[in-house]
């Protein structure tokens, strides 16, 4: 496995596997790598000749007083399991590199940008966007891989590369879940032990949310109300939003249709974890 | 030459292309060809295996009272001027492809896009940097060129290419003239002849600025003024903008220095017409 920490060398890299008709899978992370991450990368695998992965913990993705500095980094570890799932290049590039003085070009998805973790984190999802845009235009995968934790995310990326024309298929996969339900999450490490156990209680929500639209509930202020009031009887509890929006639009449901979406961001202690369940399949979403 | 309205069909030519080693320039317009453009697509043709020319009047560079409905659109005529420069590929995509419903995703490059003739024009420098963005994404070009006359379009799409890593090389060609140094341009097709004879007031002024500087002026407010006063002269003018300008960052200039550029937007009767003149040479912009 190569390790690239240059653009330009990352962008030969990317050229040469085009000359050699060799497609490129690609999954881009913040590094902290568990399973849901190597779940993308074995799919790439798969799916690719030649998979990179990258590992940048973007700071135009980060608000003034997020936790980017104490967002956990362990290239060392991180590198060995790239190595073990035999992924080709891994890139870390450097923040300097990637955002240099004088920096200012900026990709905005608008609409999706503004509500739910777009609200909650100013800027957030433009950082995404923008990053994401250069990633791709650096290495120029056939196909990029994105988890379905980050639904809003990966909405957002699809959307872009949709309106812009990018030549890239955006996969996303399923999200992996501890055995309990917790979604893995490389935030999860801040959590104590008890925050731990607290922290199920966002599985335990979006799976009454589940149950409630499955019973035939359609009104989704009745689900939402439901969905809270569980997740308020945790006192290290503080919920940021609970929503039930279209899938594809991110946009609030009234009532459950195809696409119905259930996505939830939930302080547990210091710690934001968000989560999310599709309640009833179908819609523009299943295409995935 | 090969037509071609479609963005896939654009998109499989141009991975063709690819495949087969041959190298793409491409010329974006908006169409009613003159020299100026004939100058990008020769030179376009000199340096490339194959070359792509783009007409495309795009409605998100306009704003709601401009004129987006007026603009001269002449397909038989421009197509026969590409095919007489040896086009490969006339790419005339419609507006509904370009920018379906629910189109939500825009570039913009901040700083640069609210100056000048990003001032007049609130949501000109998104829309072109977004259609351009995407056409790069369409044709992925080794080579674009672009004309001197718009000089701040020309350097927000450089500096686009170059924060969001685009592998494309943006190349700025000299302005085209008229014998008598207006500087050509689709709307002057907009002049009758007493406008078409004021309308060189802005060569004049822009000789005045250079005169002025290689005389050993330092202050730009007076090289401004003089300019001012000289096209106030004309009943039929009225001043948008008269600056000096650093011509990488079109962040004003209080004193003449390597990269000076004079940059001014006037109208001539319900025509606005821009031009620009380098004032001293030097800086990042001398490497063109």
């Amino acid at each position: 496995m190569k390790l690239i920490r240059n653009i330009a060398q990352m962008h030969r890299w990317s050229v040469l596997q085009r000359k050699r008709n060799l497609t490129i899978g690609f999954v881009p992370t913040m590094g902290a790598l568990h399973e849901g991450h190597l779940s993308l990368i074995r799919r790439a695998r798969r799916e690719n000749d030649s998979v990179a992965v990258s590992i940048f913990v973007n700071p135009a993705q980060f608000g003034p007083h997020e936790d980017f500095k104490k967002y956990p980094r362990n290239l060392f570890r991180d590198a060995s399991l790239c190595r073990a799932e035999r992924v080709d290049v891994l890139f870390v590039p450097s923040a300097a590199s990637v955002y240099p003085a004088g920096y200012k070009t900026y990709v905005t998805v608008e609409g999706f940008s503004e509500v739910l973790c777009g609200r909650s984190r100013p800027g957030h999802f433009r950082g995404v966007a923008t990053v994401v845009n250069k990633l791709f235009n650096v290495i120029s995968p056939d196909r990029a891989y994105f988890g379905q934790k980050d639904a809003q995310q990966a909405a957002i990326i699809k959307k872009m590369v949709r309106d812009l024309n990018m030549p890239v298929t955006v996969k996303v996969l399923a999200t992996v879940r501890e055995p309990d339900g917790l979604a893995l999450s490389s935030r999860n490490a801040y959590l104590n032990a008890g925050e731990r156990a607290d922290a199920l209680v966002l599985w335990q929500a979006l799976c009454l949310a589940r149950r409630m639209a499955k019973r035939g509930v359609r009104d989704t202020a009745q689900i939402i109300r439901e969905m809270k009031r569980i997740i308020s009887q945790k006192s290290n509890s503080r919920i940021d939003y609970v929503e039930v929006v279209d899938a594809s639009t991110f946009l609030p449901l009234r009532e459950i249709r195809r696409g119905a979406l259930a996505v939830l961001a939930v302080w547990i202690g210091k710690t934001r974890l968000i989560d999310n369940m599709v309640l009833r399949p179908g819609g523009e979403y299943a295409k995935g």
